[in-house]
């Protein structure tokens, strides 16, 4: 079963042009990465603002200039192993491509995020629902009112995923996202929409909506798509990232990313 | 009294040049910093450095290029509120000063550090003997044989506090610091001093000697004078930092600084 693939194989079958499809689910129980490749030029700030939006952007591996094997991962190659990239010039989507060798260069630096898959195995395993997997669904992702600190030309406002259950599910669903600080942490917001600026929770702005039952509320993570907001909202030449689904899968399980 | 101050109140002072003195134990409560300032041209390579090693560079506060007022200090100057400063030109300290006005320029990038007092208040709280401050001495720092990750010209060997204490509290130790990820977190080693490195505990390479007892294990935490050997390994040509015990002290409380 493609289920059951390592990382490394499946990185291989990606690079081989045999995987085309999105990582979730896929290499269970390792840490999935977003990607973001940016100019040198600019890589201070981009560093900067995850640094000043560690929820958001926590980092998992920032690479030197050039390099595409990173540390997480052992004989891989950023500019082949994910299944499908996004290219952007001057912060608009220009592309969406299997392999950017023909892009990439020397005076590019790429930066790994952690993604919520890493905390959503550990929220099943302590008996909180994750409705998104339940209903087989992408999980459903907001733009709120909230914006992030801002570094140099880099800014956005903060989006978050959301996941319903009710009071007592949250109160566990936090005590077991404290551990995952490298993979967004504990909460950002709970209750209220409104109160960080979501009119709907049936219209997210990416992913899909999920059923809310009676007795639940909205729980609300910070997420990683803040951070292409954020590295397409400078006019950079050319911003490289990962589509969305499309994660790097990195060789780090995901309980080495826990605190405690 | 002196150490009553508000760390705006203290900031003022020091700034007055009424205050020269170090900063232990003043602003109780309060946060204190490790600072580095260095050229724009390195500031990419020293972050980098910095997020590859959290436990002894934990990163407090990032200013923008020529920027002095950090966001953790309201109305501060961080080149004129600290006692003391180091200059190094090409890695080699060259002087130090109460004021560096005359030499920090708007090609400077500004890093505050978390600092180990933060937690030895909380051990203190817990019940956790901490000798250095029980003997009126600064803590012992030893230079390992630990290699820090390196970031572009930026490597340095790990640095470690210890403080001596008996197996139980060693736990409660590990415990209570593990809730302090920006100020050096959980221990990097406790035991065997020679497994790090380190061959004579009664000569630190820092610092004072401490009483260790029968019965006690030494407990090793990460140390923030491992920045400054990093920032004082490439050869640059103007490195700014705090002299040893003479920190910046901001308005964050020690609390604010804990994932739990």
């Amino acid at each position: 079963m493609a289920k059951d693939l390592t990382p490394a194989q499946l990185r291989e079958e990606i690079r081989a042009g045999k995987w085309k499809a999105p990582t979730t689910g896929v290499a269970p129980g390792y840490v999935q990465a977003n990607l973001v490749m940016l100019p040198q030029d600019a890589a201070f700030y981009f560093l900067l603002f995850c640094v000043r939006n560690p929820k958001p952007c926590p980092i998992l591996d920032v690479l030197e200039p050039g390099q595409v094997e990173p540390k997480i991962a052992k004989d891989a190659d950023l500019r082949t192993d994910l299944p499908k990239y996004r290219i952007f010039e001057q912060g608009k989507l220009k592309d969406e491509v299997e392999d950017v060798r023909n892009v990439f260069h020397d005076e590019m630096v790429s930066f790994l995020l952690g993604c919520s898959f890493s905390f959503e195995a550990a929220l099943v395993a302590a008996g909180v629902p994750v409705r998104n997997l339940e209903e087989d669904k992408n999980v459903s992702m907001y733009i709120t009112s909230r914006d992030c600190q801002p570094a140099g030309p880099f800014s956005a406002p903060l989006v978050v995923t959301m996941r319903p259950m009710k009071p007592a599910e949250a109160v566990r669903a936090i005590q077991v996202t404290t551990r995952f600080h490298l993979t967004h942490g504990a909460p950002v917001h709970m209750g209220s929409p409104e109160e960080i600026g979501i009119k709907d929770l049936d219209r997210p702005d990416f992913g899909d909506p999920v059923t809310i039952r009676s007795g639940e509320i909205p729980v609300f993570w910070a997420c990683g798509v803040t951070s292409q907001l954020a590295a397409t909202s400078a006019s950079l030449p050319l911003v490289v990232t990962h589509a969305p689904g499309h994660m790097f899968v990195s060789d780090l399980r995901d309980e080495h990313l826990t605190l405690l």
